[in-house]
């Protein structure tokens, strides 16, 4: 079971790197399941059935999942912990579990800036007036053993970029995170968080870490675990 | 070359893993030299020459070494870049350098604490006071360009730590890292950076990530380069 598939984004890589699996992936969204099925049939894919779902409410009966798969779902939630012992009652014994989140806290750059510092801030703030978690990588290990988990084994995966990886400064550093912090400037000067001026001369110091001598750092944390 | 050997504990390495290698390791201190010497000696290894020399004002032939070897010395320097192109000229044309330095704003734990992250602000603030930058390890890269390097790689060393390896939390989080800034209390209190009963809640919030349900992560940057 894929649990919160999003738009489908990790549902392709899933359906690829394990063809003989039956994947069923869930998403509390209807408009999000449609357009995972969308995107992955039209890759060819036909291991993978879809179900709007909530995790908080699964109709599948205990023990009928040999792997569950949860991949930037518990930063949105309020009680990521009460999660995995649910999505844990509907894993086989010494079935597993794989969870992958990031952590806005891991992020550091050349040149450093407080600016910038102060706008990722903004992020994290808004996110935990909404119930998430911006900075949940790092927990992985105390939420699984809290979950009652067996066997955690938590790697962080760090993106480090500088110039000689073009590639990255362009997908990562500029288009997914530094866009990601941009997005959430209205709502952040909207909530009195921080000024408009001061949003953006963080985002134009994140921009600066994509210049020939900026570094840009960050990382995310996968953790497996056993029923 | 090893350029900054300190009191030896990286020589002993190099002297083990590489046995064919003449290696010569400078100080500028006396007295670390002769402990470095005593150490290597100690453990049996005699392709070591010890000298205690300059780095900004060495006695070589340029040109004259396959390989220097940096680590745990630029932080300490004012002009890092400038030792960087003093050491090129003593490499033969496509030797090699690598530079190994920490990154102390590359910090973070579980749980999360303001008052920890303000007691290693003041090691940081404490190394800028004296010259150095406890934050170089991000800069590596522009560091080895700008000293006119070819081929610079760099790639960070994570140590991530949770309770399920007990040997880190006790050597690295408690012993190493914590110990490291509990050691510059008296100076930052003194120095007027904080104020004593801020800096001890920081170091128990270090502590603190040591217990089962805590994280901490730290990353060193490993660089090599050509000439």
């Amino acid at each position: 079971m894929e649990a919160g598939c999003g738009v489908g984004a990790q549902t392709v890589t899933l359906a690829q790197n394990s063809p003989e699996a039956q994947i069923i992936s869930i998403d509390i969204s209807e408009a999000s399941i449609n357009e995972a099925r969308q995107r992955v049939e039209s890759k060819g894919y036909s291991n993978v059935h879809f179900q709007q779902e909530n995790i908080f409410d699964l109709p599948f009966e205990p023990e009928s999942f040999d792997h569950v798969f949860v991949c930037f779902v518990l930063e949105h939630l309020l009680n990521p912990s009460e999660a995995l012992s649910i999505l844990k009652k509907y894993i086989r014994t010494d079935g597993t579990i794989t969870v992958i989140e990031g952590d806005h806290g891991s992020t550091y750059f050349y040149p450093d800036s407080e600016a910038a510092h102060r706008a990722i801030e903004c992020q994290v703030e808004l996110q935990k007036k909404s119930g998430g978690n911006s900075l949940i990588g790092r927990e992985l290990y105390p939420l699984l053993i809290q979950a009652g988990f067996k066997k955690v084994s938590v790697s962080p995966r760090m993106v480090y970029i500088d110039s000689s990886k073009p590639e990255l400064v362009e997908g990562f550093t500029k288009k997914t995170f530094t866009a990601m912090i941009e997005g959430v400037g209205a709502s952040a000067v909207n909530a009195g968080i921080i000024d408009q001026a001061s949003f953006d001369k963080g985002i134009a110091d994140l921009y600066r870490t994509t210049e020939p001598d900026g570094v840009f750092c960050y990382t995310f944390f996968k953790a497996v675990a056993e029923k």
